[in-house]
């Protein structure tokens, strides 16, 4: 008989088929009783009936525990009643194994509890559904990319020297020497950049932060295109499409999950481009309307960046910067250098900064101004130097963090939930 | 005028364009100056015509030097002639930077320069070349699993405890404990496969492994299957599968940068399924015939390997491998216990092992065992005893290394070369 994924289930209408799972759930009513399956693809309901009491399937039935693996075999019903409108006349239950006192029943837990049991909390249907979801959303972004021409150049998690400052870096022995986990591969990128003309790196990045909050993991997933040529302006609308892209490619396929976490969809629904743009002054002076105490020099908190999202109902682009609070590579400002060509985009619904990027220095007298004054070593800098000094082109680019991206689309409220094994700060295990 | 790439030229036939890139090469014929450029995606042929030996545009072209940025900007004609079958009548040269003594000249250069240029090196056309076949080889991966239903799910890379042994370890400091560079995603993997039935991850891994071969990179990507309720057999027939998957869609794709290689696809096309399948104690009499010196119970070699591979002209599977030089989690041989149920795929032309894996241990006291026998600490692995408490099912994965397979593709004789920035003993810089 043919294994079969319960996704598939429509395909096999009215045939005999295998299902492998694990019992999700079951109920008697008469001479029915009901097991629901999990496979992992899709929950399924199956059905024994029979009038007489000591049936060899109703004792089987009667044993099966939550989460006990069984293999099913039957034939495919289509009824409309049924969740999914199928379901499954049950002829033969396989036990694999019974599971024993399994840890999450659905009693409500405390989250360390969950987060303890989260090789098995993944098992469960709001954290199966916004990882389905993940696998959208990463899908879509990788589709945007590839579609539009970028290549997809990996960048070196061991580095030998940090991107943004120093104090949140993992350090190892690398044989005789020191490396640093990556916290972003954008200076890599530009140097794939000068190679490929348009490219994107996807991969792992590390913030030893010692910050506690809904907002950081000290292992998250970020995307970063870089692009010759490309300027600030262009970055705020690769931006724009990028994020309309992917709320509207999990909007048309996650229905059924964003369902399940009982997401009201209509802000999404609602995102458009333009998004609005203002500058760091302009921001600045709203939130001082607002009664926030920040000043000119500041650099954004959470609670600022809600407030301003708060202004808006769309994603809003923030330009300009105080060269001071930003990396040593921003591109000044023409008429203002005191300011910098970057830009962050904050999520609507207070989600809060997701993507960071903007336009690089590409002049290499200025570039080396920038590495005395922020007191790096420009000995590691030096290959960097040379993308500057061998055809140097105006270029830019940003990172979209892929797990705050999935918190605001799932409006979930810690980030935790957003990757399958989070780490955080003092929690590695599982 | 528009902005266009070298790739898309030819949907711009007879329309004006501007391109941006750098010098790629340039001569001179009579009236006539040929400027070569290239923009990342492509190289174009520019020409210039003129009877008047001062004529702006030959001052222009004169001063270029390799690799120097620029726009062109001119109407884009059909040619037969020209490589690629288009060129561009330059009607305007604007340059952005004259690049001065750029260090990577058409005459050879020893390879440790090349590595300290490697930022640069990327730049070169057979490098370039590796690189897109690299970009393919991963969307081919990744269309592969999408298309069959895995869900890509990310394993993380700070881990708590060693897959595979702790002497190739990267250590850091994690706030108050120690974590490890993940070796593998498979332990992780195991506990997402039985929520979702079929995982993948993908991501980069790390060995900090003293040896210094051919062969061997210290940060590699690797993507690992894992499927709940497959076997020995199903992964043999997945990695089959997804082995011809690749090639076909290399050959299929990528067919200008090979012949750039000048990689004879013969040997590739040919491959088809089934792959030739020994097993270990096979392979072992197969060496002793060539005159090995290899005993039952040690491990492959480079050396071996090769003797093997030679042996076929597709890739060759080796099954059941002795229990003690294989780690703890694979799954006995139900009629030779001292043997396990691992996989390993060689590839042909001498390229050595693409894939490892197996059938894990599904039964809680059988693992128990095995930690005990091989010495790990019990606490680590609570999460992973779960699996086996709650619903444990047969299951089976295997990883393929990215590098590995894509030196085989292209026939290029060390590992260095299919990784933007490669990281080796004692090599972190750039």
């Amino acid at each position: 008989m043919k294994w079969v994924y319960i996704e598939d289930i429509s395909i096999y209408k009215d045939q005999e088929v295998e299902i492998r799972g694990w019992v999700f759930n079951k109920r008697s009513s008469g001479k029915v009783r009901f097991l629901v399956v999990r496979d992992g693809t899709g929950i399924l309901q199956g059905t024994i009936f029979s009038t007489e009491k000591d049936s060899p399937l109703f004792e089987k039935f009667d044993v099966l525990t939550q989460e006990s693996s069984l293999i099913l075999r039957g034939c495919v019903r289509e009824d409309k009643r049924a969740p999914g409108g199928f379901e499954l006349t049950i002829k033969e239950i396989e036990i694999l194994q019974l599971a024993k006192d399994y840890p999450i029943t659905p009693k409500s837990h405390g989250i360390p509890f969950l987060m303890e049991h989260r090789h098995l909390w993944l098992r469960s249907q709001k954290q199966h559904a916004i990882l389905q979801i993940r696998v959208e959303l990463i899908k879509a972004i990788r589709d945007f990319f590839d579609g539009r021409g970028f290549r997809l150049m990996d960048t070196p998690i061991l580095t030998p020297s940090a991107c943004e400052g120093t104090t949140t870096l993992f350090e190892t022995e690398y044989f005789d020497q020191k490396a640093y986990l990556s916290q972003s591969g954008q200076l890599y990128n530009e140097a794939t950049a000068m190679a490929f003309g348009k490219v994107y790196c996807f991969g792992p990045t590390f913030r030893a932060e010692k910050s506690k909050t809904r907002k950081h993991l000290i292992e998250f997933w970020m995307v970063e295109p870089e692009v010759a040529f490309a300027t600030l302006e262009d970055m705020i609308k690769l931006g724009e499409d990028l994020i309309i892209s992917i709320i509207e490619r999990v909007l048309d396929r996650k229905k059924i999950e964003l369902d399940i976490l009982e997401r009201d969809t209509k802000p999404l629904e609602s995102i458009k481009k333009p998004f609005p743009c203002i500058t760091y002054d302009e921001a600045i002076k709203r939130l001082k309307e607002k009664g926030s105490k920040m000043e000119w020099g500041d650099d954004f908190g959470a609670p600022e960046e809600t407030l301003i999202s708060e202004l808006f109902e769309r994603p809003v682009c923030i330009t300009h910067f105080p060269a001071k609070i930003k990396a040593f590579y921003m591109q000044p400002a023409p008429e203002r250098p005191d300011l910098v060509l970057g830009i962050d985009v904050l999520a609507s619904e207070g989600y809060g900064e997701i993507i960071g990027g903007g336009q690089r220095i590409h002049d290499l007298s200025l570039l080396e101004e920038k590495i005395k004054e922020y007191n790096l070593p420009r000995e590691a800098y030096e290959w960097y130097f040379d993308l500057r000094k061998f055809g140097s082109v105006p270029h830019s680019g940003f990172g979209l963090g892929i797990e705050r991206m999935l918190a605001w689309i799932c409006k979930i409220k810690h980030i935790r939930e957003t990757i399958p094994f989070p780490r955080l700060i003092y929690k590695i295990y599982p």
